[in-house]
C-alpha cells in the first residue's frame, strides 16, 4: 500500500482537534447520586461551610480554654454543667466563665466556648458540677467551620470524571445535582467480505467446538470472524462513549455509504474499520469523501496503524475515522486518535504514565512513531537509597498488527518517537497503562 | 474511646478470610459481548487456532518459495496464474511449481504454497501469466495457524476482569459466553440522631441555596448530612458490588438491629456506619453481635479507622461490618477490607503500586499502622541515565478523620507500617492509587 502524504500522529491529532472546535458538548443535569463514572461538565463551587457549625471531634465537656488554664491532676477546676447538647440538637445557652456543657462527637459547641475536654479527663463531683484535671488550648478538639470545606472553594474541576470521592463530597454539601457531559455517542461499521458475526459458529459455552459445515453458511473454512465491531465497541464504551450502532457490511461500495450516511445521522462519530488501504476493494476513502466532502488524513506515519483516515462532516457535526481492519491497529487507533480527542474536548486529565526501565534492545522504523506493546514485570531495585532504582521492567509484547491477543497479554504501550531507531535495555521509558 | 484488645489491618483481613471460606462465589453465564467489567470465574481456553488457516498478511501473489529463487529485477521468473482467491473464499487448488494464486490481504493461502510476493514485485506478463521479479523465503508474507493464538492455550485466567481486549479475543473464536463470577451484595446502613439525607435542604443544582427553616424539619442547623450512604454505596459500585439497599437510622438499638437482619438475609454483605465507639449511643457492637453471634475484630490499629468492628454471620453467610462514622475513615476502612477481601475471594489481580518521592517529612504513630492520603507531583528526574530518578513525588494531604474533601484532593494513599515513627522527605513509598 503506498500512501503518498502521511501525517504524523500529532498533525492528525491536531487536525482533527482543530476541525472539531464547533462540535457541541451535549450537557445534561444528573443527580449527584448517579453521577458515578460522569464527566462533570463544569467547575462545582461550595456554596456553605463544611462543618456549618462548630463540632466537638470528642466526647466530653465544651469550656472557656481559660477555665481549664493550670488545671491538671493535683489542681482539678471546678465547673458548672450549664447544658447537655444531644448531638442532633442545637446548643441553646451561651457559655459563660465558670460554666461548661457537655457534648458528644459530633456535638454543636455552644456560644462562648473554646475547647473541649475529653471526657476521661472530667470527673462528675456534683448533680450539675464536674472536675477538669487537664488543661486544653483555644480550639482544642473542636472542628472549626469550614474546616473540611470553606464556603466559595471549587469541589469539581470541569473534566474531571465524579468519584465516590466527589459523591461523598456534594453529599456533605446537599449538592443534589450535577451538570455532566452526555457521552458522545459511536456507529461502528465492519467491512469485509470474509467477515462473519462472532456467534455464528465456533465454541459453545462449555467448550464443545460446534460442527458447522460450509452449507449451512455459518463459519466457512475460508472466513473469520468480525473482531472489530466487538473490540471496539467495547473500547469505546470503556472510555465513557455510548455505542449507538454496530453494523456489518461486505465491500460493497454503496453499502459502506448507506451505512456511513446512517452513522453520521444518528451519531458524533463514525468508525469503520476495514477498507482504509488503498487496495481494490477499499471502499473506506470514497465512502467517507463522499460523506464529508473533504478529508482530513489519509495515512498516519505511525505503525501499527497507516492506513487510518480521518474526515469531518460538518453538516451533521460528526466525526468520520476510517480505521484499519486488522484488529490491533483498530483497536490501538481508536485509543490513540478518538479517546484522545474526546480528553481534550471534555479536558479530561491526562493520563497518568508509569516509569519502567526497558528489559530488552527494541529497534523500530526510523520515519515512523512505533506504538509498542509492553508487558509489566516487577524488577528489584539496586540500591534501598532514596530515588534510586525503579519498580517496574516493561518487556515488549512482540506482535503482528492483525493480533488481537497482544493487547490482553500487554498492560500498555508506549510510544517510540520518529527521530529513534529503537529503545535498548535499561532505558527509562514511560508506561501509558490500559 | 478504649478498645483493649485491637487487631493489626493485617489481622484483620486474615480473619475475616478465615472466616468467609465457604461462603460461596456465585457464578453467571454472561454473553461474552456484554461482559466487560465482569470478573471471569474460571479459566478461559482457546477451543481454535486463530488464525484457524494459512493467510497472507498483503496483496500479491501465493508461490513456491523456491520457484522465486534467484529473481530479480534483471531476470524475473515467469509464473502461470492458477487461481484468484478473494478474500472470502476457499482455496480451491494446490499450487504446484510454476504456478501462482492471486491473493489479497487476508486470503487463504493455497495448498503448497510457502510464500507470497508482494503485488508491487510482479508484472502481469499475459491474461494468466505474471513476472516476479523479487525472491522471497518460505512463510514470507504468510500469517501461519495459530500464530496469534493457539488451541488450547489459556485466554482468560480466573479472577481477571474482562475487557474490550478480551471481548476482542473472545470474538475471534467465536466464543459466545463466559463464566463470571456474580457481583456481592451489599446493604449499606447508616446510623446516627444528627444524620439526615442529603437531597434535604441545601444547594439547588443552579448553585442557589434553598431557604430552610427548622420548622419544616429538612435541614435544621444543629444537623449534618449522611454523607456515608452516599459515599459508601458509590465505592462499593465502583469495585463492582451491587447495592441492595441504604437504610438511615437514628440511635435505636432496635431499628439498627432490625436493619442489620434484613441486610443479613438480603445481601453477601452489611456495611452498618458510625455507633462503632464505645460510647453512650454506640450500638452497632450489639447489633452485630445479636445478628452474628461472634465479633471477629472489635478495633483496628490504623489511623485513621480504629473503631471498626467485623463479623460473620454463618447462617446466612453475610459478612457483617461496623465501619467508623467518620465518613473518611468509613471510606478507607470500606476499602481496606472489603475491596481486599473481594480481591483475595475472586482472584482479582493485587493493585499496581506507583513508586514516588516523599516531598516532606510525615510523622506517625509507632503502634499503628497510619494510612496517609497522598497528592501526586511530577518532579524533575535529576539524571538522565537508565534507572536514576523518578517521575512523582507524593506529597501528603492532611486531614481529620472527619474530612471527605481530602478523599478528592489526594489521587491515593500508602500505608505507614506500625514499626516507624513516619517518613522521611526524599524517601521512596509505594502508592496506591485510587
Amino acid at each position: 500500500m503506498k500512501l503518498l502524504h502521511t501525517d504524523t500522529l500529532q498533525e492528525a491529532r491536531e487536525k482533527l482537534e482543530r476541525h472539531t472546535q464547533s462540535f457541541p458538548v451535549q450537557v445534561k443535569w444528573v443527580k449527584s447520586r448517579e453521577a458515578r463514572n460522569r464527566v462533570c461538565a463544569c467547575d462545582v463551587y461550595a456554596g456553605e461551610n463544611v462543618p456549618s457549625f462548630r463540632r466537638s471531634t470528642v466526647d466530653g465537656f465544651a469550656v472557656l480554654a481559660e477555665d481549664s488554664f493550670g488545671a491538671g491532676e493535683s489542681n482539678p477546676v471546678f465547673l458548672e454543667v450549664a447544658e447537655r447538647i444531644p448531638i442532633e440538637k442545637k446548643a441553646r445557652i451561651p457559655l459563660e466563665s465558670g460554666q461548661a456543657a457537655q457534648v458528644q462527637t459530633g456535638s454543636m459547641i455552644p456560644e462562648g466556648a473554646a475547647a473541649v475536654v475529653m471526657a476521661e479527663y472530667c470527673e462528675a463531683y456534683a448533680a450539675d458540677k464536674i472536675l477538669v484535671n487537664k488543661s486544653v488550648s483555644a480550639g482544642e478538639n473542636i472542628a472549626q467551620i469550614g474546616e473540611d470545606i470553606r464556603k466559595g472553594e471549587r469541589l469539581i474541576r470541569r473534566g474531571q470524571k465524579i468519584t465516590s470521592r466527589e459523591i461523598g463530597m456534594l453529599a456533605s454539601l446537599g449538592i443534589k445535582k450535577v451538570l455532566v457531559a452526555e457521552p458522545f455517542t459511536v456507529t461502528i461499521i465492519s467491512t469485509g467480505d470474509e467477515l462473519t458475526d462472532p456467534e455464528e459458529g465456533g465454541m459453545e459455552e462449555d467448550g464443545t467446538t460446534k460442527e458447522q459445515t460450509e452449507e449451512n453458511g455459518s463459519m466457512p473454512e475460508s472466513r473469520i470472524r468480525d473482531i472489530n465491531s466487538w473490540s471496539l465497541a467495547a473500547l469505546a464504551e470503556e472510555n465513557g462513549f455510548l455505542v449507538r450502532e454496530c453494523i456489518r457490511t461486505g465491500d460493497v461500495e454503496s453499502d459502506i455509504c448507506q451505512a456511513v450516511l446512517r452513522g453520521s445521522e444518528q451519531s458524533d462519530i463514525v468508525v469503520l474499520s476495514g477498507g482504509s488501504s488503498k487496495g481494490e476493494k477499499d471502499y473506506s476513502l470514497s465512502a467517507l469523501e463522499q460523506a464529508a466532502g473533504t478529508i482530513l488524513t489519509h495515512g498516519i506515519s505511525i505503525k501499527p496503524g497507516k492506513p487510518t483516515i480521518l474526515a469531518c462532516d460538518q453538516k451533521r457535526q460528526t466525526i468520520l475515522a476510517g480505521l484499519p481492519g486488522h484488529p490491533l491497529a483498530a483497536w490501538l487507533m481508536f485509543r490513540l486518535l478518538l479517546c484522545d480527542w474526546q480528553e481534550k474536548k471534555l479536558g479530561l486529565p491526562k493520563k497518568r504514565l508509569l516509569p519502567a526501565v526497558m528489559q530488552e534492545n527494541v529497534s523500530s522504523n526510523q520515519g515512523r512513531e512505533t506504538c509498542l506493546l509492553v508487558r509489566l514485570q516487577e524488577v528489584r531495585e539496586e540500591e534501598e537509597e532514596m530515588g534510586a532504582g525503579v519498580l517496574y521492567g516493561a518487556c515488549p509484547v512482540y506482535t503482528k498488527s492483525g493480533s488481537i491477543s497482544s493487547l490482553s497479554r500487554a498492560d500498555g504501550f508506549l510510544l517510540i518517537p520518529r527521530n529513534r531507531e529503537g529503545l535498548k535495555k535499561g532505558e527509562r521509558v514511560y508506561v501509558e497503562l490500559w
